[in-house]
């Protein structure tokens, strides 16, 4: 297994120009296409562009064990066909309790591992969508964790305490997470959808099997976007986006080439209805505008030769996954095209009022060709 | 002219007991009812609890010289008449630049004076609904100030600067509220709906002449209800709401009957379709259940005396205005009587998606009865 940071960048000159970039296949280590009718949408427009994807596990039922992971797996796979036949689908369990595993937790890894599972996904009881079977005691998984660790499992989690002020969730996190650190120091962890100045520090400070993944809406976007002028509630997710500090302190580690920080993006569609009403639901839809708006937001930092790296490099050096050098699926291309991102998508049966994605009728510098 | 804080508090024994309270009629300083075919609606939400309500400018087009002051007051005293034929209007204009008064300055005072305002109302520019025609630069309006002060017109601010980060803009415009503080030092200003901590440390450091209004949202709400669980946009106001040591230090100072604080609603319907879309209006539609709902909060807090002061006294004292002790429109009784806000209210031809209040669906447990 690779250990994060050993690798060398992607060798720069063959990748950009100012007007067109070649890329490897990126990955997204961290992304929900949920299940039903929707999925199918979901699972185009993730591997229209990805080559790999971290399917995260809060689905309607969740993903608790082999027999799901591999049904959930053959799903996906099955939808991206169309699009991209060499998409790799990095699957993830749901972790509830050690009862939900259905059975004895070494067998049981052992057969979600086998069925392509490459990590457990942790979400501290009612901190997001579909978590309230989440986790209430860190403590009582302990066993679980010494399995993970032994078996090379990654352990994922949603940073957030739960009982904390929205705004201080992450930060309140931490020390917990600190003590798991601490208990299983061989055990790969990766702090997800990092939001804050704070965890940036945090992870910072740890060993190289400790990591973060970075959205798009946390990297780019603040406080003051959501809720500054008018309110956006396609900006609304969990954790919430931050204050500028936050802001600044993510894009600074993103740009310093730091390799425990890699892209996850959280894509996380709801239906429109969903989202414009009284009690909107967390997450944005990013899948189809991410790759165009990082590109965008390393070209104005001057930092273009970083994008490789962040999306599609540090993610699979610390998962001990090989890169996807032109290999799998073939490379990708962005060109400096203008292009308006679409106001709805897939409205229509199964998805009626249809979603809306990040960007949504904005105008985009980067355009994807694959 | 009262000033403020020497007069006695009302009797308690006349007004209380553990399942009805008979309440002189309450104010409510600082009020939005609109214009067009549903002020109608909104003025009756008002009038039918208050007495008097202090009305904001802020329409489209906008209340900007006494001309606009007359029509606008003669269209909501005609609106209020079938339920409270005794209800003031007490009317501001729109402080936007010297010109925009319509002539010299003095004149135009004296007129607005006359026409039946009481105050002027200063937004910068940017900062909340209608308010691009806002003010830029303090300075500019030193004239207007000093005719204010001289006439004994009140200064009231929607004191947040547009510049600063969304969570940060009251406190980053207390400087600037500072300096007209010192150069006009017999001008009475009254820092509109306060929402943090640091804001209320600085009226509390201010003379007899600078007071506050708060809210309903602000003094009962954090941005964990608005972001905490799902989007809850109804909650969403400007200033934002904040977190929950500036609730505390809210709840404190109301509690603790300091005669600068005072209740100002800013009840602020927006058409459901304009709240619950992809750019959400800001504003809490809180006219028909602000009385219910401090009752409950100066209850819970074993204070119940204190809410005569705070909603019909303190107020009337700043602007140097009778308490309307039993007088017009007679007291008003809120009985100990469980009842679920309506979810929506006055759809119809006008306001076709009709309006939300706070608290919509949910159960209040004390009622007005006129």
């Amino acid at each position: 297994m690779g250990r994060p940071g050993t690798i060398a960048r992607w060798p720069w000159r063959l990748l950009y120009s100012a007007t067109m970039m070649h890329l490897p296949r990126p990955d997204d280590f961290h992304v929900h296409v949920r299940q039903g009718p929707a999925l199918v949408h979901y699972v185009h427009d993730l591997a229209t562009v990805f080559g790999r994807g971290l399917i995260m596990p809060n689905t309607l039922p969740p993903i608790l064990n082999a027999v799901d992971v591999s049904r959930y797996r053959a799903e996906i796979l099955a939808a991206a066909q169309v699009v991209n036949p060499h998409f790799e689908a990095l699957m993830t369990f749901k972790i509830t309790t050690l009862a939900a595993l259905g059975g004895a937790v070494e067998e049981a890894l052992a057969d979600l591992k086998a069925a392509g599972a490459v990590a457990g996904k942790l979400y501290p009881a009612g901190v997001t969508t579909n978590s309230a079977d989440g986790v209430k005691d860190l403590g009582e998984l302990y066993p679980l964790f010494a399995a993970m660790e032994k078996r090379g499992l990654v352990l994922c989690l949603h940073g957030e305490d739960p009982d904390a002020f929205c705004l201080d969730r992450e930060t309140a996190f931490l020390p917990k997470l600190g003590a798991v650190v601490a208990a299983f120091p061989r055990l790969k962890i990766v702090l997800e959808h990092v939001s804050t100045a704070q965890a940036v520090e945090w992870v910072l400070a740890q060993g190289p099997l400790v990591a973060a993944t970075v959205t798009v809406q946390h990297l780019l976007f603040t406080l003051d976007d959501l809720l500054g002028g008018h309110l956006q509630p396609h900006l609304f997710c969990k954790p919430l986006i931050k204050r500028p500090e936050d802001r600044a302190a993510l894009q600074a580690v993103v740009l310093s080439g730091s390799p425990r920080f890699f892209f996850g993006s959280d894509s996380a569609p709801h239906a429109r209805a969903a989202k414009e009403c009284d009690c909107g639901s967390a997450g944005c839809y990013s899948a189809p505008v991410a790759l165009p708006a990082l590109a965008s937001f390393f070209e104005a930092a001057g930092e273009l030769k970083g994008l490789a790296d962040f999306v599609a490099g540090f993610g699979a050096d610390f998962y001990g996954l090989p890169r996807l050098a032109g290999g799998l699926g073939g490379k990708i291309s962005l060109v400096k095209e203008s292009w308006k991102v679409p106001a709805l998508l897939h409205a229509g049966p199964g998805l009626e009022s249809g979603v809306v994605p990040l960007y949504a009728g904005q105008e985009l510098a980067w355009k994807v060709k694959s």
